[in-house]
């Protein structure tokens, strides 16, 4: 925290909101991985799911609670009773635990979604905060689509809330349609009609228009004192507003706010390359704050300016939001303390025997390449160490690939499939199409392919490639990684993965593949 | 236009400060086919690039002011006479042509890098921008580094500078420094203190805090009426202010601003897509209007309110940006016509002769895939149908590739230089390295590797693979794209593409390879 008075408090929702963004599926482990790095960030509360939406939501909270310690950790929860006693539960055992209601009181979503009355929502807000306050003392209520309510009714609402037992009031902007003027008045009406001290206001704005940013940062300046942001801006549509935008600003700009978060901002960076790899959502190289040119000066004009004086187009140096500025490389002569330090501030936390596999594989990859780029030490990481799950149903044994300009591209695969070894060989239109034909051929079901994604780690011809697939079957999905310095290997290593992760999901909800 | 009152020029800078983003590198017919495209997309203002900053810059803003007629073409230049000719030289012939002079006016940047004092300064805009009217009748006038200028020495500068004959007068947020409610004070206190009417205001906002949008809307608010922006967000470090979120922001909220441009907004996203697949910089998922996941709603109860009411979770139609929600295919069933339209929508502009060559790719590609996405369309195009350099050096003749877990990838590479044919072979990494150990041994010279790119274009495992190269030789840099639904074939195709093009570069430069 700076030296200015007030703080803000960071409400991090990247497991929950974050998670719910498209194409986005993270198992228990990959949450864990990203709730212990939240930690080291020092957000204040830690948004962990929504347990009563799906067994694994609920599983994630309750790991999330049993291996972080200082962050409130908080559960989302709708007005209903099962919903908030699966909260309740999911957070059992947690040292500060919230249970966060919302229902929505615009007249939209009052008449076509919910299809109540006001006094029906008012009602229904009373008894639920009632009944969440007997289970935990720290209860949040979230007036959804608030930016378009009727500020006459949202006074009603949140003070019933708050004399209900709400401490924390959430005014979000739920479809991102407030614009930041309009929205900081907006927040500080309803602050000063509600006028209860001792409660904390907060925002939870989304990025349709491009301003989840700017409306909290708005919304600060009227007395908003949390703020619910994602790392990277992940979330629902276009996203939530940008955690590290938010706070960055708040930081460079604190003559403006008079308010700063507890964040450590050096931790920005690499919490950003966790979540992206973890998500497989990819960060622009423009994104403010941790896009890889956020700093990067190209213009002539711009790089005379810098060598002058870097104040001349610098508001903030890379190293305040932990940008390496240039990638460093580390090489068959990097000792066990350099990888390890490596792997910490690229923010993975590993247990002594994922350390061990670590180092090892990493020496493995020293003979193949000169040097070993963070990106490579990221994709190995999440391809083979962190959370690979304990039992495989298929193995990979062995693989060959052609392709030529005369022919088919052709594949060949061996699984060990409960001890037994089964090949099969296809051809396609490319070298992967011709591998997965060829796995298809050897699994006893058919999964979809839902998604297929190949990416370079670094810019270099010796990089990893690295593949992320997901594949769906009876509405089952998992995802499945693969790295290499063999792009074609690591497109079947994350196609064999997706399928293990497929059959323990299966398993753990009880459906026959 | 909407039905409001006041109408917001559109000045576009995707060629100029867009193109100055770090690894971007458009040559002359990328960057028509842009200004194309922002013609069609029915932007004010293009500036086309900075003359006197390269031979390139002045060639493309020459090339767009023969082949784009509608919009204005503006061209960037110092205060520095041989910069103004420069730019007028290249914009000679242009309908409506404009230059746009620039002067840092902010304490840090007159000591430190200008190494200037305020008369000075004043001394150099006044006499410029005369000398610029000398040449054009639009002459617009920015002070560099405005935000963080003192407002009295503001007032001076702008009253000179119109005095002196600009008439477009523009307030920079060049680092990015600025908050919206302060930055919209600004701009209305210079306004109101200049008091000259007839004049039209501009702002230029940089996304370093991720507020460039918020900045800029904030400014209309307080009549400024042109804005300066890019597609995409494209531009130095974390980027401009993104176009499609300013104008969607007015569009959507025009209660609010009173103000619309002229903008043809359902050609945001095809232009989003050509930009980014020129540029090589990819456009994240969760980016506001033109994310790909900007109009997914998953959530169960975000999609049941959709089922209710669609007005429940969206402020706009995905159709008023020209998302096409889910990818259109194209089959061997379609036709010309049918391709013709979808290469139109996705905002390329082609030759009766490349409409040709393209239609008859578009064909064998029919042949290996069922479906043939927008992504496979833009990829063959870009990589093979638009702006093929003329004259090429080398060209793929054939290539064997194998990858087996038991042995070392293996390429073999068979290119054609003045008729003869040259063989290699390589063992690598990875078959990409393989590949390009042997291309190696066939030139005559060593290009260093500056960038290595791959991606699928979308997410079936019979996607194309695309890979985008660039290589350096002697600070000659060329880009190369190759695109096939054999990823390997793809990054053999950039490879050689991007020697060609290096080829090409250098004898336009007179530089001996």
């Amino acid at each position: 925290m700076g030296d200015s008075g007030e703080f803000v408090r960071v409400f991090d929702t990247t497991l929950r909101d974050g998670e719910q963004a498209a194409r986005v599926n993270l198992n228990t482990g990959e949450k864990v991985q990203i709730a212990r790095q939240l930690e080291r960030l020092r957000v204040d509360i830690i948004e962990a799911g929504f347990p009563a939406s799906s067994p694994g939501d609920f599983d994630a909270v309750r790991q999330v609670v049993a291996e972080v310690r200082p962050p409130i950790i908080a559960a989302l929860a709708r007005t209903k009773e099962q919903d908030i006693t699966a909260a309740g539960e999911a957070l059992a055992g947690a040292a500060h635990a919230r249970i966060h209601i919302f229902l929505a009181t615009s007249p939209i979503h009052m008449e076509y979604k919910l299809k109540m009355t006001k006094d029906e929502v008012l009602k229904e807000v009373g008894s639920a905060v009632k009944f969440a306050r007997g289970i935990v003392r720290d209860v949040e209520f979230s007036a959804e689509d608030a930016s378009r309510s009727e500020i006459d009714f949202l006074v009603e609402v949140f003070t019933l809330a708050i004399e209900s037992g709400a401490t924390t009031l959430n005014i979000p902007d739920t479809v991102g349609y407030a614009m930041p003027l309009e929205f900081g008045d907006f927040c500080g009406a309803i602050i000063k009609r509600v006028n209860k001290p001792g409660v904390t206001w907060s925002v939870h704005c989304h990025n349709d228009l491009g301003l989840g940013v700017a409306n909290s940062l708005s919304a600060v300046r009227s007395g908003v004192r949390q703020v619910e942001c994602t790392i990277n801006g992940l979330g629902e549509r276009a996203g939530n507003a940008s955690m590290e935008e938010i706070v960055m600003s708040l930081r460079t700009r604190s003559d403006h706010f008079g308010a700063d978060t507890r964040i450590d901002t050096t931790k920005f960076f690499s919490t950003s390359k966790l979540v992206s790899n973890l998500t497989g959502v990819l960060v622009q190289p423009n994104k403010a704050i941790v896009g890889v040119n956020a700093f990067a000066h190209e213009a002539g004009i711009h790089q005379h300016g810098m060598l002058c004086n870097r104040a001349t187009y610098e508001i903030m140096t890379p190293e305040s939001v932990g940008s390496p500025g240039t990638d460093l490389h580390l090489g068959k002569h990097s000792g066990r303390h350099a990888f390890n330090e490596r792997v910490e501030n690229l923010g993975y936390h590993m247990t002594t025997e994922q350390g061990e596999r670590a180092f090892e594989y990493f020496k493995v990859l020293c003979d193949k390449k000169k040097e070993v780029s963070d990106g490579d030490i990221e994709a190995f990481l999440t391809d083979r160490i962190i959370d690979v799950i304990p039992e495989r149903n298929y193995e990979l044994k062995d693989f060959a690939v052609t392709v030529a300009s005369g022919g088919k591209p052709t594949a060949s695969i061996t699984l060990v499939h409960k001890d037994q070894e089964i090949t099969e060989a296809a051809v396609g239109n490319g070298p992967v199409d011709a591998a997965y034909k060829a796995i298809l051929k050897i699994l006893s079901f058919e999964p979809e392919l839902a998604e297929f994604r190949i990416r370079s780690t670094s810019e270099l011809a010796d990089a990893l490639g690295e593949a992320h697939v997901i594949l769906r079957y009876k509405d089952i999905k998992a995802q499945g990684r693969g790295a290499s310095t063999d792009i074609i290997e690591a497109t079947i290593r994350a196609y064999i993965e997706a399928v293990n992760r497929l059959y323990h999901s299966a398993a753990a909800r009880e459906v026959k593949i």
